[in-house]
């Protein structure tokens, strides 16, 4: 009986949390330009990839810092809302650790380091195509008192 | 004397400065795609602004955070390689502060906060065309040991 | 009228701002212990001081970073308290630009860049006895929906 | 004969951490003032622990925060210099979690993030006696071209 319930729990908790995800992507034109996929998504987590373009590059030919960071700001944003709770990044910090270039696959992935009622702190790992990390990002949450689907 | 020479260094610096941050506008594709414009650049310091698009909008159809940490990345860049050694991103910290809509006018305005031989602090200020802070960026640089320019 | 009415209110916050300050201060047992001494404060700001001994040394002889973030952190907390609204550090960020010997004598200036009902941003600038720039520091403060002073 | 000295190898990496962390140790006195204890030591991660005591609250009678940086900050010292690399923080963000209080025991564990030439990043997780997490720490480390170690 308890397990049956914890596994309904669950189960509703992922359906929110894909709901959410699937929710915000439609809508967030920014991350679909940028070439965003949602890879997975589950309660407090986010996977994301994209591929670097030519028109991601900054000054000194390597992938524009703003565009690493977008890919880690859209895995923090679908994981820190994917309680159906609205969030807003209140504050991020982004370690740039190696150079990216055009034509790699970037992959980041979030999780959640602590969450309470109203706070809370995210980590996204961004590693490319061979699994080397190329920015470490921390995200801090906000919960703003609205749901992030619209009540039926 | 000591007048003249000032006046040199001083137009020499700012020579450079501007030199600098075109060269590296011109290869920047990515700020170029954002609309990104610059708008004075000195020695150590650069305001760049631009106008925010649908195409910027994130799920909760504000202003996607990573093109607001992409505008306030490039007025820091600019601002970090005038004086023609190249330095990259280490490590940036960006605290959202309003929301920002389709239509707003965004103003980056990058100075530097202390600069040693190797690493600097500098501090980007976002506002948009009413002159609200909407963002405040700290960018953390690190020297490579090379020129921004070509050599001639 | 409408003049004294401004002062009367400014008075009443300036008021406000240094029985915060003094009230927390008295019960602040780790900044005595430390040696920080309450400068200036008024509404949103707070100067605090003191002197590096010999006890606050790390590993390689300078002043620990801890004992200069100690300093910056006690310069924002009153300074984000100075409202009456009793607040408390969400997430800081400390840039460590110049070394700090035993017999500096530091200065922490703390100063609002935002604040709302709820979170606010704040900026200290640590100094040593010759105003050169020892340690840049960005407080995001969190209110927590209670009064600082005890409710007479 | 591979495994042989790769044990040797690591063997001695080893006993250089330890040899780092209780070089600097001996001569930390903030640590020392603090309690701060060496959990573990090893290449590129520490474990340091502490109680908190009276002496150690703030205004809010909660431990200060720049008592929890210092214990993080420490964690971080002997991780980033356990390679007879001297290297200072340039940048460090902390997160506060959760209040603590006087006779909790913290321990701040240290992790390499990433470590390259010059540049890296740390993670340090602080907790409690009962392993609730109430703070999270990320280090940026800058050495500078000397060892830790006086040379014989």
């Amino acid at each position: 009986m308890a397990d049956d319930r914890m596994t309904a729990h669950t189960a509703d908790a992922q359906s929110i949390a894909q709901k959410c995800a699937y929710y915000m992507y439609e809508r967030d034109e920014a991350s679909q330009t940028l070439g965003i996929r949602i890879q997975t998504v589950s309660p407090g987590k986010c996977i994301v990839s994209m591929e670097v373009r030519q028109d991601m590059v900054n000054g000194l030919h390597t992938c524009h810092g703003g565009v690493v960071f977008s890919l880690a700001d859209t895995a923090f944003a679908f994981a820190c809302n994917s309680h159906n709770e609205a969030t807003v990044a209140g504050s991020c910090t982004i370690d740039f650790i190696l150079p990216v270039y055009v034509g790699d696959h970037l992959t980041a992935s979030a999780e959640t380091i602590s969450q309470s009622t109203r706070i809370g702190t995210y980590l996204v790992k961004v590693t490319n195509q061979t699994d080397q990390l190329v920015a470490w990002f921390r995200g801090y949450a906000v919960r703003i008192n609205r749901p992030v689907l619209p009540q039926e």
